[in-house]
Parts: structure tokens; C-alpha cells; sequence
């Protein structure tokens, strides 16, 4: 296939990634590669070997995916095209026949670990946990019979030949991991209506208050924020970069206006694209931030400007 | 003449505010016609009789000239072209022979009582002070043997046959008068670099916090507030809209984007136009808010909605 | 009677301002002095020669008086102990048998007359205007035959010994004046739960944003803002104070809070007093600004810093 | 030795965490006890197998230690005594002897690599990168032969038996790590004048611009905000509470009245700690912050509260 219907991902393959990939109808007639890395992933879309990339960006339990927000933020751009929510339970999978009496090493990727720790506690409390590189990768350890039991996704048991002892794992309710889709710059889709933009900020200086400004940028526009993230620049201690995600579409009159807020306040402002919410949640507009208002204010304007007001 | 060449003031003559219209360089070649009150002059302009009406505004003793607040506020618009700043200082002003010991009883427009009222109590502290209709006025009473000594502007004198026996009488130092030229609606003149905006406001709804987000809007862009005047809009106690001077023209991308917000913000925002300070001060911008600034946003958001940021 | 039993008011007999001060209830066992100016009813009080006066300050047609708010903020401290609402309307007062068809010269205040002038355009179109000292001396005019008509309260009748030909007469719908009760200083009258708490405020330094600083303070702790009026200091143009009225009395502790803030933000906060409000409204409390989740605020603080939080 | 002299940090030996640990004076007179991973040092304080745990919180290159930021967010309360700045820089470990041409295999803690990338690029771009449990253990595997060359502090050259082939390697200018000291709660050291306040909150309820009220907490007392971080709180994407540092001590009135306001603004905020800053950098106080300024509100609102003011 050509790189134009070639996805990457953050592989290996059989992981919650690659779940979230194959919920989108267009996966289907794409070829999924699997990346060892975030970087990897998206330096594939940079390098023009695929058309999109799909990573993890943020975890309801973990945080921030800092390899993603770091990746984006930096290097030649790239721009969201789609998020992607997956609610996040574990499967225990171990070699077909197992009890889990005879459970005594346990693996998955680190980031598994918080998230299962209290099951572990109540069910398996004698047993060894250690880390694999990634929920697949434990699978395939336990193929190999390094280890009794992993955690990972239902859907990596029929790959590596193991059975699901135990489903729906999970410490926390609602755990759930989002997904961007993530290509080279293009024209944002059309608004949904549903829809979220995302940007990085660099604050021009480092003055009290400086952050408090870039939120009134949102909030004076009506705008509500939906992630605020502080990254280091690199420049040492106290030097930081925002990611944010607020609702609304560039071509959203409220939102574009506070983008140019943004653009004219910040040190410097990456736009990381418009695409719809996977809550499809619709807004509830302000009074005096639709677009109607923002087109009668512009009409407004000229009529004074004109000696017609 | 005709009514394109006639400018209306509030007289009668001989007050501040005819010398505050010979100031201004055309008055030179108009015909300058008093008036008896400030809605007397502002009607003339509404009706086609006269093309523009000087008319006080604030005085930095008194205040706000409230029948000027509220007259451009409401009724057929108006705009205000021009400011002048006139320095205000009374003299005392007597029949010719007439010594200071002599004088018994004192006029006056009841707006300079308190502006004399020290040099009145260190000087002639038996003299009984009685109101005229205007300062003007009360020099036609000297004039006429009512009263011993007028206080009015020393330029009132030889209309009335009086000599100033004393000048330069002022309680408060730097005691001034904001007068406006106020005509129909008209393309403003272009912007000098140090302009002024004038609006009035009226708040969506009488939510806590409304006229902060007025403000706000001011702050936001870097625009300085030069007055605001908060005035009854007659239906009810605690129901106000704000009469509001900024620094700044219209056609500068900040107020101009200050003037949107607040359109949109604003239940209802007249524009009352945008002219040279008379104080001929050039605004110090801050970071952001230059008309490069706003271009460059918007050709940066332009870019970002095509796909080329 | 002894100056402490002594109300000083605005008068003369017959206005409104003594309407108003009737009805107080401790204004029956007080002797009430009508005064001929603002100045002169406060003054009495500052030296010690009556208890209190009654003056009115804002009027939802006109706006604030200004002379009462000046007094207010400068000179000898005076401090707000009450307030009155009353429904202003006008009563067309003429000599016994007067028919409306024969009045051709009315007077009245100054004030009076946009109040009564779409009143007087469709009922007595013919009318001519001239201004009295006062609505009462207005009647005493038409008492002694200057003028068919006086504009005045019902309630001037009778001492005038004149009829109420029209009753009622008002342009504005709810035209209401606000008087307060001011006497020295003194601990205010204990909370009611409807109170409210008025200053005078002289911002620390002329710089843009000065004013959003001090309406957040207001803002911050929830506390609504009822009435803001800007008033020259006498220093020049663009010189201002602020006398501002909120909801809430000093005791309620998010108000004291608030009062705080501003004597920290401001160059100089003079305290006019909390005092009940005239049209007994409780506020609505926002999150976190009631006295115990303050209480709550400054105990958890205590315990932050004993190491017990 | 008694758990009160023993501190636990983030091991194992070897690492910059140890290193950090040994620049507090009071070390050298402390049991210093390794353990395997961030939650287990701050457990052993909490049991009170040890009186403090030095963890890492932050990197000037890789952001928030998310372990340590959610151990202090939740759990048993723990409170930050002190903070240590270690610039980071990386030496290259090899066995004596080992040429810098001969290294064809490198390790190191996965952190370390984004920080030696680029010299790894340019000085040995053959060489195959694997990542090690931490940068002690990479010392550990280099001194079994596992590998050619380690990424390590230099100071991990001696307990290895290694030698530091290249020293001061780090992509990053100012590349520094911030590591914190803490313990159970107790009341704060004193304030030195240099001082940082840290706390995490939960915001009351997910309304727009909810943050931007808690910022306002902090600035409109002039305190700065050094350090801001979301962290989900695992009920689901788009719920999170914040990290927050600002300069100043819980005992300085500005400080402590932000404090109060957070306390009443948030659902929920837990104070961690008022400590020196390692910067030793005094706050240029705003207008209006001072103690004696606050003490001067308190007094005057004591005033105004017995008719004083």
C-alpha cells in the first residue's frame, strides 16, 4: 500500500492502541503499522512514510502521555485530525487451563500497574509483579512462560494464544485512555457542531498573572477550557509551555477570536487542529458568543466606522 | 448662513463655553449661536438648524455634566467630533470704580460657588453669595446694579461694560472643563495617534460582575479607560448604563476589537464617536495590542483554518 | 429639644426629603429642621448641632446628587445610617379653583422638569417653565401669584394652602429618589441580613486596570455591587473617585473581606457605613462566601500553619 | 539507627537522587536508606520507618514526577520540609580502559535519553541504546559487561568500578531536576523571606473558568505562581485537580489569605507545606501585600466596625 493509506500506531500490536485504531471506520481499509515508540510513530507521518499516526495523549487515571504532548509541542508540526476515547479495562490472560490458584507472576506495562493494584491486592495478593514494555508484550511473555499471568486488553488473549481468566479489571470506574489521530497540517475538518481545538502556548514573559491572562482569553469568549497541561520548555526549572483543549472549532467565531487572543498575548502559539468530540457533546453557547453575534458586532463595527451606527 | 455653517453653544454669551468654541480654529468661520440649555443646543444639531453644538461634558470640580451625559445617551444619535480642554478661572468681575471693600453681594452660575468659595470666605467673608442663571448672567445683574460683583470668566467683562478687579480666582488648582462638539452621525476623522473613544453601555442583565466584564474587555486589549460615568437609565433605583471614554480611535484594531466585544457583551452599546485628545497624548501600547499585532493574528488564524500555520 | 433628639433635612418644609424623613419612625419624637442646602443639613451634624440628617443621594431619573456625595467623601467623616425609598410623583398644584385650561406659567426644581416634561408637552403644550429654588418654594410662588402651577408633592398642598389638580404625574414609570440618614461616625446598627455597605475609594495610582482590580474584589468574594458612581477628586481631568454601594453589612464577613482588599488596593478607602436596606432583599449567597465557610477558611489556615491540617 | 534519623529516597545508590540527598547538611547525620520506587519512600514515612523521603518532583527536561505528585495529592497527608535543585548532567560511564570508538552499546534510565540524545547523535550514532530500571543500574550492567557504556552521574563511577569516559553531557542548557523533602505534617520551618507554598486543589464544580478564579486567588493578592499541573483525578478524562506552587510562606499574610480564599473557592485543597526556596530569590512584593499592610486592613476594618474609621 502507499503511504497515503498507511496509519502508524503505537505499537505492538495487540495493545489498547491498536483497539482504539480499529474503532475508526476508516481503519479498516488502512494498513496499521505498529511503532515502538510515540516518537517513531509520529516521525513516520513527518518523514511522509504514512498518512496518520494514532497515539495516546491523555489517561484518566495516569495523566498526560508526555511523548505525545512533547512531540507535538516540538519538531515539524503536525495537527490533530481525530480523538479517539477508549474506556480502559484489563483482562487477566494466561496460558489456556491456567486456575487462577496457581497465579504467582504477574506482568503488564507499567502504566497497567496503578490501575489493577487493588484488584491484585484482594485476589492475588501473594503474587510477583514485574513490568513488561507493554500490555502485549507481557502477553507474549506469558505465551513464553516467563510469567503465570498478564494484564492487557480482552482482544490481545486469541494473538498470543492465551485465554481471558478474568475480565473487566479495573481499579477506577470510568477508566479511560484518549487517542489523537495525528497527520501532517491540512485544512481542519468541517465543524460538527461537537467539535474541540486544540493549541500549544508559550507565555511571552515570564510575569505574574501571565497565565491568568491566557484563560481570560477563553473565558471572556466563553470559551470552556477542557485540558490545561504545563510542560517544561527545557529551559530550566519554572519555564513551561500550556497544552489546551477547549470545545469549539477554529472556524467557530468565539473560538477563532480566541486564538487570535492567544496569538497576539503569547510568545508563541501552536495550533494542533480542530476535530470533533468523541462525546459528541454539543455546547452550550454564552449569550453574545455565537456566531451570529460576532458576524452583527463585525457589521456593527464598519456602520461606526462609516458614520452609520 | 446657512445651518451647515452654524455651530449652537450653551450660552448665553460671554460664558466658559463660548470661549471654549473660539478655541477651536473654524469657529473663526462660523456663525456661533447660543442657546439656553444643553438639549437647546444638541436639538438644533438633531433638527438640521446647526451643524455641530459645543455643549461642557465634565468638569474636574463639578463632575459629569448630567443633561450632557444623558442627551447623548438617548434620543436621535449623535457623535461627538471634537474635545476641548478650557482651563477655568474666574474674575471678579465690577462696575468700573467699584472697590473690593465695597462689595456687599456676589453672582454666579451655582456651578462656581464651590470653586470660589475659599478665595470667598479669605477674602470676602461677609459678601452674600446669590445664584444666577449663568455666569454670563450674573455679569448682566452687575451690569444692570443688582449685584456688586459677578464671578465669570475675565472675556465677559467688556461685553458688559465691567472691568475684573480681580483674576485668575480658582479654589482648586487645576480646575478644567471637558466641552464637546457634538454633531450627526459621520465618518469619524482620521486617527491622529492620540484619539479617544466615547460609548455608552448598557449591561446585558443586572448580574454581579456584569460591569466588570465590561471592563475587562477594556483591559484585555491594553486599552486605558480615560473616564467612566455611571448614569440612571430611568427605570429605577440600581438600574445604570456607563458612559465610558477610552483612549484610542476606532480604526485602531484594539478598540476597534474592544468596541466588538462589547457589542456583543453589551445589551445595547451606542457609539459616540472617536476624535483627537485634546490633551494630545500618544498612548504607550502594550505588548500585543498594535495594529500589526491584530493583522498578524489574523493572517496567523487565516493560515491555521487553511491548513499553512 | 436637645441637639441629640435634632434631624436636620434638605428642605424646605414641604419637599420630598421631608416626606421621605417622615417616614422613619423615630421621626415623630424628633424635631426635624429643614436646611437650605445639602451642605448645610451635613454640616449641622459634623457640628454637633443636630443628631442626623436626612439628604437625598441618588435619584433613578437624574442620578446621583452630587453635592450629598461630595459631602460625603470629604470634610469631617459622616457615616450613612439609613436609607429611604421613596416613589417620587408629582401633584400639579394651583390656587382654590384653578381650571387646567388657565395655567400658562408653571414652576417647580429644576429636577422636577424631565420629570414631568412629556406631562407637560401633552397636557399643557402652552405652558411656560420657569425654575424655583425648590419644589415647595415653587408652591409658595403659586401661593403668592408669580405662577398658575407648581409641580410639587401632593403633600405641599395644604401648607401652601393651594389644591392638587392633577395627581400622580410622572414620565418615568417607578421614578424613585434615594435619601440617606447620615450622622457621625458610630458602630454600625447590627446586620439584618439585608444590608448594605457603601465607600468612597481613591485608586492608588492611575493605572489602566485600576478599577477591574477593585470591582474584583467585590467579585471575588461574591459580593454584588449596587451602585458605582465616579466623581471628580478636584485634581484635574481623569482625577476620579469612587463611591460605590454592595449588598452585605462590614460584620458579614466576606463584606469585611472585601474591605479589606480594597484599603490594601487602594491609596485611601473612606467606610460610609452598613445599614439596612430599604427594600429589604436578601442576597443570594454564593459558594464559599457565607461567615461560617469563612470561619471554616481561617481555622483550616490555623491548622496549616500548627502542622495539623 | 532510630527511624527519626533515617531518610529514604527514591534509590537505587548511585543515582542523582542520592546525590541530591547528601547536598542537605543535615545528611551527614542521617541513615540513608534506598528504596525501589517513589510510593515506597514516602510509605516508609508515613508508617514512620523514617522521618523524611527525598523524591524528585520535577525535571527542567521531562516535566512532573506524576508518581510523586499523586502520592502527595492523596493518601496519608505528607508535607514538603524542603526543596534541593541538582543541575543534571550525564557522564559517560565505561570500564576502565574502554575507548570512547569501541562503545557499540549504551543504557541508561529511559529519562536520561531524551536528555543525551542529541550527543549520542553526534558522538556515537553506530551506538545501540537500551534502557536500564534506573541510571544506577545501567552503571551495574556496564560493570557486569552488559553493555559497552552507561549514561549516569558521574558521581556512579566510583561504587561501580567505572570510569567517567566523558563528563557534563546534556542536551538541555540548565537541565535541572527539583527534588523534594518530605514528611509527615508538622508546622512549617519559619519563613526565611525566600520562601515557596505549596498546595493541591480540587475545583468545586466543572464551570468554565473555574481555574481562572483560583488563579485570581493568587494574583489579586500579587503572589506568583510558579509551578501549575493537572493531574487527573481518576474519576474520568476531563476531571482533574492541580498542583500549584507560589512563592511565599503560609505565615505571610498575602500567602495565608490566598490560602483561605482557595480554601473557600475549592471543593477541596490540601496544604503541602511552606519551605525555603532553594533559589534563595526574594519576591518583589506588590503594592498593597505587605504584612504591615494587611495588619493595617485588619486594624482599620476593626475600626470602621466601632464607628472609629
Amino acid at each position: 500500500m502507499s503511504p497515503a493509506s498507511r496509519y502508524t500506531y503505537l505499537g505492538p500490536e495487540g495493545t489498547f492502541t491498536e483497539a482504539a485504531l480499529r474503532t475508526l471506520p476508516e481503519a479498516a481499509t488502512r494498513e496499521l503499522v505498529p511503532m515502538v515508540s510515540v516518537p517513531a510513530a509520529l516521525d513516520a507521518v513527518r518523514t511522509g512514510e504514512a498518512a496518520a499516526a494514532l497515539v495516546p495523549i491523555e489517561n484518566s487515571v495516569e495523566g498526560g502521555v508526555t511523548a505525545t504532548l512533547d512531540e507535538l509541542a516540538s519538531g515539524e508540526p503536525l495537527m490533530i485530525y481525530r480523538e479517539v476515547l477508549l474506556p480502559i479495562s484489563f483482562a487477566l490472560l494466561v496460558r489456556p487451563g491456567t486456575q487462577l490458584t496457581s497465579v504467582k507472576t504477574v506482568t503488564g506495562h507499567p502504566v497497567a500497574q496503578p490501575q489493577v493494584r487493588n484488584w491484585l491486592a484482594a485476589r492475588l495478593p501473594e503474587a510477583v509483579w514485574e513490568s513488561a514494555a507493554s500490555n502485549a508484550d507481557g502477553a507474549r511473555l506469558v505465551q513464553e512462560g516467563r510469567y503465570d499471568a498478564a494484564f492487557a486488553g480482552e482482544f490481545a488473549a486469541g494473538p498470543y494464544g492465551l485465554e481471558a481468566l478474568v475480565t473487566d479489571i479495573h481499579d477506577a470506574e470510568n477508566a479511560t485512555t484518549r487517542f489523537v489521530l495525528a497527520g501532517r497540517p491540512a485544512r481542519p475538518a468541517a465543524p460538527t457542531g461537537a467539535d474541540k481545538t486544540s493549541v500549544v502556548m508559550w507565555l511571552r514573559e515570564d510575569h505574574p498573572g501571565a497565565l491568568l491572562e491566557l484563560l481570560q482569553e477563553y473565558a471572556s469568549r466563553g470559551v470552556s477550557m477542557m485540558r490545561i497541561e504545563s510542560r517544561p520548555t527545557g529551559e530550566g526549572i519554572g519555564r513551561y509551555c500550556f497544552s489546551v483543549d477547549c470545545e469549539g472549532h477554529v472556524a467557530d467565531r468565539r473560538v477563532g477570536d480566541v486564538l487570535m487572543g492567544l496569538k497576539r498575548a503569547c510568545q508563541r502559539v501552536r495550533f494542533l487542529g480542530s476535530y470533533p468530540r468523541a462525546d459528541e457533546v454539543w455546547p452550550t453557547l454564552a449569550p453574545g458568543t455565537t456566531d451570529e453575534e460576532f458576524v452583527a458586532a463585525a457589521d456593527w463595527l464598519n456602520r461606526c466606522m462609516d458614520g452609520r451606527a
